[in-house]
């Protein structure tokens, strides 16, 4: 385990984390509030941390996936702790757990909050928390890779333990060229957005703040009811840009380079749109019982974009929907949005090479002695992402089932653990019960809120990147190498 | 697809489901009971039916896997819907799809019942429905394979259709003369308890059906309040006789033939008698506040038993236990018995091979280049076996989401329906709220019924059988075959 590159990766994320809080001390500016000083505070301990971190070089640039996945999982974990700062020594979130709880929902893009009341914050700090699902949306680290020529070694081990999905497509053969795409993508759509918004008469501020939520799939809102003040016109843009970001950028990038009809044939967006298609229509046959149908389209389609995308914004208090209603958006939280998108949940074109990898099954009944390979856009995929794709699933389940287990021994009902886990884990943001729409996960204890946490970065971090961190064997390997070192030290002292 | 051998192997399994229906005719004799009749026509039926679906000899011995799993499923299918018919036409239980729920439920060992008041039935109907455990506990066509000598083809496909687990171990090379075993042990083993119930002050008729449900790890209670009236000696005897049914049956082999170091050695049974330790203390613990300490171990130990093993029984009404006893059960019904054992559930062997795979997966991100392989019991596991694995527990999940979907559509509280999906699915009985242990399923319309139904047998047949027989190409195959013999006689005709 090469541990010095795994420090001078870090220290660089800390870096680019002083940089952005600096976007909030300039809304402290604007609005002439005095909790701007919290963040020039924090980004000066970040800067001051990053810089002792990167201080000395790492004379070896041998870098394996242990490395990528031990500097992602510790540089979402550093990001987060000093991200919470702000809201802790300004007081506004007065335990810290509560404040970690806050940026990690924030930064994994699951928008679950413990405030029961958001309206009291300050601007700056709002604007903090959704600027975070901002960041967290495509990634810190492939933003590292877009703006800091990392030395030597395969940088495309961080972008696979960050990016979300089985198998992760370099669109270029560069690295740092295909991260700066794919922020490329991010940054146009997100102006799209926010120009949209505001010809629909929001304000900028409240434009940027549901930009960044709905650009990361975040959900954090900045109003108590979230998005229900808002007109149809507005929730309709929102509903779409929810959408938009849940779909593969790679289909973005085939369409930016003129391969629109390859865009088009692309299974998992297919399957997604299909996806959201049908429960739109199984949800607003529901609802057109209660309200009428252009109200029922409405709210149901933002409620459907919001779950499957794992955004978590609401327009209507869904956990007093009808059951069939209720069911199908606990499955929508475990489908969740396409690979390569800002989205999180298991992802659409898993559940595609699980249902293949079925049929392939029942097919070897019949046909023992066929060959047949699985398929997808056309093309055969590797056995190596099925097994993957495989053991992802098992895994995901297992975690899913012990986090449910921890849950309750805080005895709360079923429903409110098992969607409390399932909307952070898929990080969506409200589930069913006590933590519904209408709620918050305050009233948890705090033994709860650190497996929620836990549960928020491995469903961000596609499980691997963090299981790997609480491996022994890695922290066997950095011990060990510490002591050779000091070893070999102490034996160039005697000679 | 050889249909010919698949009618035969149907009209046998007829054959001895009408011999078995001479048990509950001669249960009405002694008692007296008018309802033996209606068993001795269903008995003529069944017979009838068996001699002209045998009728015709198989030209063809040809006997693969897909020949199998139609065979195995098509014969439960009508083991059950002609078990049934006594129910109805005696008019105990007056719907059809009531008394099928009842008698699916008795074959695939799940136990969840329709009625509400057990103790109205007569006699003879209590028997059968118990009897129905201990037919379907160790698998019908084990019971053909064991006592009939099936003409050519690989006999050992319809073994490993029926039996539970990843994958089937023949005992000895011979298949029938492993069958013959299996039976053996488990009439033994049942035979000890039927004693042991007898000492403890069952009369012999109580006796009996505890036997049945025990041994088939059914479930069916014939006192409305199940086990709970039962002395704590009885208790106890049931406790551990539920467990040691849902130990693979082939560490009793090994203890039958000198081999007990080798049981004992056995990972899937050391894993499941841990588990069970581990759940019985910490709902003890959790029991223990409201009750004495020999009574909280007495109820804790009957439930984890009774779920683990996917019998089904219970001494208390667990839907009032706290959330966290609550969740532990909700668990224990997924991880179920060992594979080999008469009980359901996903089977501690195939959690351990997730696990492992798991661990394996981490293993390879810190070691790219190793390349051990997934042990069990001290030798690799096929690789077939491991891929098996991982497209069983994902094609469970997915069949599980979809029938909690069709469920919701009755509109009631989602864990009423995660959990009676997840009590059919896994062959136990009981689940929570509404259809907890103080409950019955009765209450459900016929399409919530027809799912479970489906659910109960897929879950005893382990899925691909019964998805084999829902495959169109597979009748496609039946069809085209018959225009083929069509043709073939028109054209014998011809010339």
């Amino acid at each position: 385990m090469n541990s010095s590159i795994v420090r001078i990766i870090v220290g660089q994320v800390l870096k680019v984390e002083a940089a952005l809080l600096l976007l909030p001390c300039m809304t402290a500016l604007v609005y002439q509030e005095r909790a701007g000083w919290y963040y020039l505070l924090t980004a000066a301990i970040c800067l001051a941390v990053g810089f002792i971190f990167t201080l000395r070089k790492s004379k070896n640039d041998v870098f394996y996936l242990k490395e990528g996945c031990a500097a992602t999982a510790l540089s979402w974990i550093f990001l987060s702790i000093f991200g919470a700062l702000p809201f802790y020594i300004s007081g506004e979130i007065p335990s810290y757990i509560d404040a970690l709880f806050e940026t990690v929902s924030g930064f994994t893009t699951t928008g679950s909050s413990i405030l029961s009341d958001v309206e009291v914050l300050s601007r700056t700090a709002l604007f903090w928390r959704s600027f975070t699902h901002w960041v967290g949306g495509m990634g810190v680290l492939v933003f590292l890779l877009a703006i800091i020529p990392l030395s030597g070694g395969s940088n495309f081990n961080l972008m696979k333990a960050e990016s979300p999905g089985p198998s992760v497509g370099k669109l270029v053969p560069k690295v740092a060229y295909t991260a700066r795409i794919l922020y490329t993508i991010y940054l146009g759509i997100s102006i799209l957005e926010l120009v949209l918004l505001l010809l629909g008469g929001m304000t900028v501020y409240e434009a940027l703040l549901t930009t960044f939520g709905t650009a990361g799939t975040g959900g954090f809102g900045f109003l108590n009811s979230s998005m229900a003040s808002f007109s149809p016109y507005l929730q309709w843009v929102i509903t779409i840009f929810m959408i938009l970001f849940g779909v593969n950028f790679n289909a973005y990038y085939f369409i930016l380079f003129k391969k629109a009809k390859k865009a088009f044939q692309m299974e998992e967006v297919r399957a997604y749109f299909l996806i959201i298609l049908a429960a739109v229509a199984m949800i607003t046959g529901d609802l057109v019982r209660t309200m009428d149908f252009s109200n029922a389209l409405r709210t149901s389609a933002f409620q459907v974009g919001s779950i499957i995308t794992t955004t978590g914004f609401s327009t209507a208090d869904f956990n007093v929907w009808s059951q069939t209603s209720r069911t199908i958006l606990v499955l929508l939280m475990f489908i969740g949005a396409c690979a390569g998108s800002t989205g999180g949940g298991i992802k659409v074109s898993r559940i595609l090479v699980l249902i293949k990898t079925m049929l392939k099954e029942l097919n070897s009944f019949l046909h023992p002695k066929s060959i047949k390979k699985i398929k997808m856009d056309g093309k055969p995929i590797e056995h190596e992402v099925v097994r993957a794709t495989n053991v992802f699933f098992c895994t995901y389940m297992m975690l899913f089932a012990i986090s449910v287990l921890l849950i309750s021994l805080e005895g709360h009902d079923l429903v409110t653990n098992f969607t409390a886990v399932a909307a952070t884990f898929n990080n969506i943001g409200p589930g069913l019960e006590l933590v519904g729409p209408a709620a918050n996960f305050g009233f948890m204890n705090s033994f709860s809120k650190i497996v929620l946490i836990f549960d928020m970065l491995a469903g961000r971090l596609e499980l691997f990147p963090l299981l790997i961190l609480c491996h022994p064997v890695l922290w066997k390997e950095v011990i060990s190498r510490k002591s050779k070192i000091v070893q070999s030290r102490n034996l160039d002292r005697k000679y």
